[in-house]
């Protein structure tokens, strides 16, 4: 297989927060030949079309740019309110702009979510998911990854429970696959 | 009836926005117990809970604050990507915080979708519905209002289409008797 | 407050399924104003717009009156491939015809679901909440019930999880106050 | 390419509906190297683990057989209430049991939906991508298919629109090199 790049994106801008370290151990757990990195999405002014001139917002082109690069994108994302956080969306919203151009189109997808309660964020995984259809991101339908209890999992940032290390080496070895098959 | 305060969110931040005049219109077509206002969502920071000290942004706590003022909340939302803007769900995070202090909690509400193609924002009105279940806000279910075609029902800011002057009538007036069944 | 009629809907057709006993242990932790009955989808035949002609299958048409009869609903559910059961969305599509004539509109409702894992039904509980909007009927948003690891809540028929005993109490108290509030 | 297998899926019972209709002309607009047929779903008795014995209801048996041969499945649905109906999602829990040996699992698949009004299904369409997540049926995300005022496109059973046959073709022109692309 050759080496494919993914933009990890991550729900959540609180710096201690556990979708980041979530994200951290996937990339850690990822085979060697995906390259992960995280596109920060915390400078991104909120969408407005009426800033879609010729001179964009500098971080909205950079994001877009960031985007493009990558043959594939790993969605990391907490639930706020039963759905996915508007930080996140707002960067899916600005990705897919101006119209006609958007930066996603094509890319092999996958999305992990993650609560400290029980339910895992389904919410936000499936409200993501909706989205990616108009985006035509092919999605990995399974291993589905609804992270509960995140809370009790790592120790400072390192994740300690074994069954969920064993699981996401799993969940990134379907996703290089399916990263592979969706490639041009 | 008593006078009614309904806070109202519009989910597109382009000034010339079908939403914004859709918003404005409804605001006209309600009866004289509600007494309706924008809530500006434009300048609130992307919800970040770092930010969350002692002093938040001055943008947090002064949306927060209006919209507990509100007796009821009427959403008007296009369709970004099959679901509601960022912009507007970044609003959704940021009132429903501190943890255990949302601003929303049982605040009546009422959704309007809109989109220039013919599906009218299904995808948004259902995705913002989601929301209100956890926001615990009594939720107008009937009429739904998934407005197509929005581009040829006004001229300028004037909505000229009668059959939606009519529905967004009567609409208010449900919306009415649900805030007054829901009033404390 | 008035004794309120409540038609219980059990989306598991099990005999021994805990979507059953779950529903029993609400009608037992249900107020004295709540007459609650379960009302059987088992018999219902698919729907097929071609058997409503004058003389539709006797079942349909006994299961439309016992929903008229009722002054609200409550859905008990538990998940299947991440929705709801085909047999309860059967009984919904019944009960929802002739066109312009179902038996469900205005009924207040709540919805409780469940699952031997840890999600708690959740994706089924949503999936059924967005066809109450359509059929008019207003849902009680919150407290919202997923019902994880149910397998163990019970030891034989009887709830023994003392947790869950106050919560499904708590959950019918607040039930009877919403049916209250949307009685005619 | 090789032949490839579809199981095609009709949502509605009624024998001159239009969702039918749209189906055989999808299957007339396919290319050559897809071999289309209709899995009959009207006799299949409401799931019911207890009938999940040695001996299943025989037409359980035989549907899921049908559904193994396939390469790959292409839904076509009305919308009942805001989701898919009944009758559809039995089918497909029907197909999913027993326990561990789904018919479904890794099956490409597409979906189109319809309505008489505006809307085009779209309730439908989404509630049904929902399931496939967890059957693992890598699912086209693109192009979409919400065919609105289905009842204008068609005379008698012919499909009148030129626009949508035009659609219809290029819809199964990359659901053909979807499935191929998900082929073993």
């Amino acid at each position: 297989m050759a080496t494919r790049k993914i933009a990890v994106l991550v729900g959540s801008l609180r710096k201690e927060s556990y979708t980041r370290k979530l994200a951290r151990s996937l990339m850690l757990a990822a085979p060697p030949t995906l390259e992960l990195d995280i596109v920060d999405i915390s400078q991104l002014p909120l969408y407005n079309q009426d800033d879609e001139t010729d001179t964009p917002p500098a971080t909205w082109a950079e994001f877009r740019s960031r985007i493009r690069e990558a043959d594939g994108v790993l969605f990391c994302t907490p639930e706020y309110n039963r759905s996915l956080p508007g930080v996140l969306k707002n960067a899916i919203d600005v990705g897919s702009r101006p119209y006609g151009q958007a930066a996603w189109t094509g890319k092999p997808c996958a999305v992990v979510s993650n609560s400290p309660g029980a339910l895992g964020g389904f919410g936000a995984n499936h409200a993501l998911r909706q989205c990616l259809v108009f985006l035509n991101m092919p999605c990995m339908q399974s291993p589905e990854a609804y992270i509960g209890g995140v809370g009790s999992k790592f120790d400072g940032d390192q994740l300690t429970d074994e069954g969920l290390k064993t699981f996401l080496q799993q969940f990134m070895e379907c996703f290089a696959t399916w990263v592979e098959r969706h490639a041009d």
